[in-house]
């Protein structure tokens, strides 16, 4: 097909595993879906709404909503149809052809993927593992990164705080030098912010040319329902403004991020179970035999195996349970598991040790 | 701000008319919301799915029921999030740096924002507009538009047919001829189709650069929730998975769209109200004084008048109805009026037969 974009050749059309009847640990859900009373109140407040008209384009309600639980004014906030939507939005407004994409590797693939699309250049810069025989960390290449930053060409750098599939935060004055010196966009994504609970939002005011990133699909439990947002001065917020889609936030989901708002004392009881059971989920691999583990603030966690890491894949997926294997040649031998219920998570480890105990065996 | 797209300095955000308590005639949205009883069947079956986890990514319950409903195979339908994230995903696709997309005009504003900001050029070819005492059309200027076609660059074109905002079909005999001579990919949005009944759909296996752009916000009712889809050749639909976010449309929406399918003796009952309502507006407008009134075959009326357009809105408005100034030297002094119901149409009706009384005796 001669009309396809030759600089898209390679790009591979997401089409993620169709998993039925299978404990789902590749994708960092909640494994708590909303009580039923939640979700009728929901329903609720839809069924007097008109499905014929279109909704707020400017999710007004629910940017009112946010700004109490952020302590931020509603204009510094931008929603969008997923924190997906909102890179695609970052990337189209600050990217774009002619124009470069910093991102420290391996994260979140879509950084990439949407920079590709857009037309912009992307720069990939490797994390440093620091090891020794009790810590471990992942450090951001802050010299090497600095060494591609220019000031004649408009650049966006992604930072993924804490790090996707890496699982924790990268050090704060390392971020902060990194900011302070780039003169383009920064997007820090705080997907998972509420699961380590620190956050540079409040550093929007101080760098007009910050932007954070942030998700309904983790702890507040409505990754199908596709809300994000962005957090940043006004000035960046209404370039975001003219490359959404008029209406990217569909009613029901706009209602339903409202409502939850409304109920953070059952976000905050999903949040402390996950916080709990990652930390004893953390405990018992680093007892498996030849698993490394990974500190994490977020709700996974990434583990590097001495056997295979897709015949460990393999054999969980035959147990019925779907893990994650990043990609990059850092996490090269890593599986990442998100946190799932205590009893998921049990069973997760129960058959962990007998592929490890086996394939060792061997 | 230095870190803006310079070449999207002239692009203004998207930021539609706050409107409440107001009849809305500017958005071309069906008037009619579902029935109750289908809106609650929508939520008995949402009730049972897990809010926390990613809904089907590829959306294959609504692609089969659409393969039903249109007589194509599914592999054929993409879905996204409203007909304006399908153009979106065309343009990513197929348009952006180096390449050019050529829109005949006026028509719908989504194609020349997105080509702009996916980079490419857009070239714009004015619409002729045939007119004598008794019959006008608006048609397309097919052999300047063929003088924009190259071979060495890639190129995209959009026909909207029935065209928004001018009501009504193109010649079918000038949209074949520039298929046919076309390098690039063509993209026909038929947003309107079930108004009119006419469509290309079954042209897609004789031309694989053809893909048709439909819409569940018109006479499907389903504006709230954002759901469109793309029907071509295989080989098309795949470059539009490669550019799509991985979860563009929430379950929501993919749910109601699934209900809805279930009920088209309601949709048809909708389209045929609508479809009367427009003929008698139409006949009624016909008889105001100094007013044109267009062919329609679409939910709306496209009408031309002697006063000042701003005039007639201001006037309208102030009686609480919300109309469209379509942009766009070819439809200077006109005025789109979406049907309504007939109780709404018909306080249009006497509302502007007041105001072009006035105006005209002043
Ligand atoms: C780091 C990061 N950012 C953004 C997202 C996107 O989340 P969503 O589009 O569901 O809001 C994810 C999802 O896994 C993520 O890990
Ligand atoms: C011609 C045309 N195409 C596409 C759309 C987009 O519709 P939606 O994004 O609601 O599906 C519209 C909406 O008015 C339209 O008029």
């Amino acid at each position: 097909m001669k009309y396809k974009r030759e600089d898209l050749v390679n790009l591979l059309p997401y089409k993620p595993a169709k998993v039925k009847e299978v404990i789902r640990l590749h994708a960092n859900e909640s494994p708590y879906d909303l009580p039923q009373a939640l979700k009728d109140s929901i329903f609720e407040r839809v069924r007097g709404e008109n499905f014929n008209y279109y909704y707020d384009p400017n999710c007004d309600e629910l940017r009112e909503a946010l700004s109490e639980y952020l302590g931020i004014g509603p204009e510094k906030i931008f929603v969008g149809s997923g924190g997906d939507e909102i890179i695609y939005d970052i990337v189209l407004a600050f990217a774009g052809p002619g124009r470069e994409v910093i991102i420290p590797v391996p994260s979140f693939p879509s950084y990439e993927i949407f920079s590709v699309i857009s037309g912009a250049k992307v720069i990939c810069v490797p994390l440093l593992l620091e090891e020794d025989s009790i810590h471990c960390s992942w450090k951001l290449d802050v010299s090497k990164i600095k060494s591609h930053f220019k000031k004649d060409v408009s650049q966006v750098m992604f930072i993924c705080n804490p790090n996707n599939p890496t699982g924790d935060y990268f050090r704060d004055l390392d971020i902060l030098e990194l900011i302070e010196d780039f003169n383009g966009v920064v997007a820090i994504d705080e997907a998972y912010f509420e699961f380590g609970g620190k956050t540079f939002i409040k550093m929007i005011s101080q760098f007009p040319n910050l932007v954070i990133i942030r998700t309904f699909s983790k702890v507040f439990s409505l990754a199908g329902l596709r809300i994000g947002y962005a957090v940043a001065d006004e000035n960046l917020i209404e370039e975001l403004y003219k490359v959404k889609p008029p209406y990217n936030v569909n009613l029901f989901s706009q209602i339903a991020a409202v409502e939850i708002l409304k109920h953070m004392d059952w976000v905050k009881e999903v949040k402390e179970k996950i916080i709990n059971a990652r930390e004893e989920l953390k405990n018992k691999l680093k007892e498996l035999p030849g698993i490394t583990v990974y500190p994490s603030s977020t709700n996974f966690l990434l583990c590097k195996f001495k056997v295979p890491r897709d015949l460990v894949y393999k054999k969980l997926l035959e147990k019925g349970i779907l893990v994650r294997k990043p990609e990059g040649k850092e996490v090269e031998n890593m599986l990442r598991f998100s946190v799932g219920t205590p009893e998921q998570n049990e069973f997760l480890l129960k058959s962990l040790e007998e592929i490890l105990k086996e394939s060792m065996k061997l």
